[in-house]
Order: structure tokens, then sequence, then C-alpha cells
């Protein structure tokens, strides 16, 4: 599968490059510096179409100088969801407060969107899908939310928290795949591109 | 919690150390020696058993040099079940190749029985537990299994495969904690130490 096949992931994400390669997937790293802003409000959509936004300008740019080459780009976006809303990365300690209040105690969905956009044997293709993990917390005290926050864990990360860090304390469990709530469903891309290649 | 408590591990697995330092819980490892024997054959009856003869000798030993000193001793094991069966580490390629086309296109449970002895402010106490999570795998062909095999990332491991490695690549989803499955359910052991400490 893939042999032969330049793969680029358009993602700066150490994440994402780790669980890429854990998979045995060699690649390349180019990010995209366009814009991330979406349309769409559902957030199956939403990161759907900002993983579209980000492989495909990887592509264009990657193709103009590589026309002879046999290569695929992945893009992928996540983004925590909570009684309906998506939640970003925290802009304060204050909004990662607001955040953590809202998914204790609670269940929430983490969506990955993945887009794959190649060029195998002169043939291009574009293959978009999503992945859901729903994600039960246990309760937490303010003082938990609090203790977690000043590990400045909650920076940078949708939702608040990377559930490989210390937050894992806190996880009574998922539904669904781990690696799509770390930030790549590694099971369903390899599924995926094993059904097109 | 847990100030000024020694925290000891009576466990040789690197897995557990790494998830109860990622917990944010100093500890010492002080590997039992006595033999993994237990007479239970329900497996949450068998984990259970077995992290308690490990956790109680490491207890003994530690208690008699120590006996000024509030600590306790964390002692862990975790099983593979499919269809009832306890599957243990693979004892050759071949017995790894069977384990792993009982999982695959298949849900199998994984339970680990966490045992907890201390002696904290001249009280001493048991408190054991375990924590169960189901893994859907996707199915996957004979060449993938040899492929996988061929790693050797089954060897050593219960059930024969390791949900951090290549293998993820197979894996649909699970249902309940991830790092029940990597080792040490580190949230329920969090969750159960806050109850008594």
């Amino acid at each position: 599968m893939l042999e032969n096949v330049n793969i680029i992931l358009a993602s700066a994400s150490p994440r994402r490059t780790e669980l890429l390669a854990q998979a045995g997937m060699n690649h390349k790293i180019i990010v995209s510096d366009c814009e991330e802003h979406a349309k769409a409000h559902a957030p199956e959509e939403y990161v759907m179409e900002l993983a579209q936004i980000k492989a495909e300008d990887v592509f264009q740019k990657y193709y103009k100088e590589h026309l002879e080459e046999d290569f695929l780009v992945i893009g992928a976006d996540t983004v925590v969801a909570a009684e309906g809303k998506i939640l970003g990365k925290p802009k304060s300690d204050a909004d990662a407060y607001e955040m953590l209040s809202m998914l204790q105690a609670n269940t929430h969905q983490v969506y990955t969107g993945v887009a794959v956009c190649s060029c195998v044997g002169g043939e291009m293709k574009r293959h978009t899908f999503f992945e859901r993990s729903d994600v039960e917390v246990y309760p937490m005290s303010e003082e938990e939310i609090n203790t977690y926050i000043s590990t400045g864990d909650c920076r940078d990360k949708a939702g608040s928290y990377g559930i490989q860090g210390q937050f894992a304390v806190h996880i009574k469990g998922i539904h669904g795949d781990y690696n799509n709530i770390v930030g790549l469903p590694i099971a369903k891309l390899y599924q995926e591109l094993k059904k097109e290649f």
C-alpha cells in the first residue's frame, strides 16, 4: 500500500506527525499558511471544511513543482464540541476555566476532519471524512480545575485540555477512537487509504 | 492529596510508571519477585488477585524497614479477555497469530486490577478495584496479521498487541478508559486515592 507515494502532512501538530510515524507512514511536513476560516457551523462539517482548505492549499503548491511525482497530502482539523457549541483554543486562563467548567461532570464530543488530496499514476483524487469520539469527564472541583490550568497544559489545546497530559486523571472514559481525540484518527485514515490505493 | 506519602509502584512496566508520572505522582519502583499465580478464573477476579499478591509482597518487605514512614504500594495486573477466555502473552509467533485471529473483526475486553496497600498516620489500609474497557478491532487480512507479528511488537504483550504501537491502525474504537488498556487506569486510581486520603 502506498509504495513509492510521497506522503505529505499539512499540519504542524507534533501529535499528528507522531501518530503517522507510529502507523509506519513516512512523511514530510508542509504547513499551510492559508487563513483558517470555515463557513460551516455543524462541528463535523466545520472540521472537514478546514481539513480540505489546508490539504488543498498544500496540494496546489506542491503539485506545481512536482508534476511527475506520485504524492498525497493529508490535512486535518480537530475541535471539541460541548452542548452543541464548538470550543476552540482558550484565549486566557479565565476562558479555559469557563470551558473546563462546561466539560466537567459531563460528556462532550471531539471531531477530527481529515482531507486527502492525491495525485497517483496521473489520477487526482479528493477524499474527506470525519471521526467522532465521545469523552466523559469526572466531576472536578474548582481547585482541581485551577490546579490543571496552572500547569499550562490547557494552552493551545482545543477545549482547554490535552488527553495525553495530566488531564488524563479526570477522564472517566471515551467512546470511539482515542487517537481521534489526540488529533488524528489514524485507524480510519489507514482503512480509507487501504480502500483507495 | 498524598503529601509526604511515599508512593511505590510494584511493577516493572515502563508504561505504568509513565502513566503515574504523567498524573504527577512521583514514585519509586520496587518489583515483586513472588510467583504470579492466581486461583480466580473470572478475568476481573484474576487481575485483582494478582494485583493484591504483588502489592502485598512489596508492602510487607518495605514495611519492615520503614516502620515510621507514610507510604503506599500500588500493584496492578492487566489481561485481555476474548470470548470469555483470558489471553496471556504469546509463547510464539503461531500463538500470537491465533490470538490476533480471535481479536480481529471482533470486540474484546481489557481488565486491569489495581491493589493499593497503605500505611499512613499509623493506619493500614487495603483497597482493590478493577477497570474494564472494551476494544473493537477492524477486520484484518492474514497479511495484515503477519505484517504486525513481524514487527515484534506483539511479544511480551497480553493478547499479542500493544495499543500504543503500530496496532493502532487496526483499532476501530474503545469503550472505557484508554489508559486501562495501556496498563493502568490512572483516572480511577486518582479518584479512588482522592476518596481514601
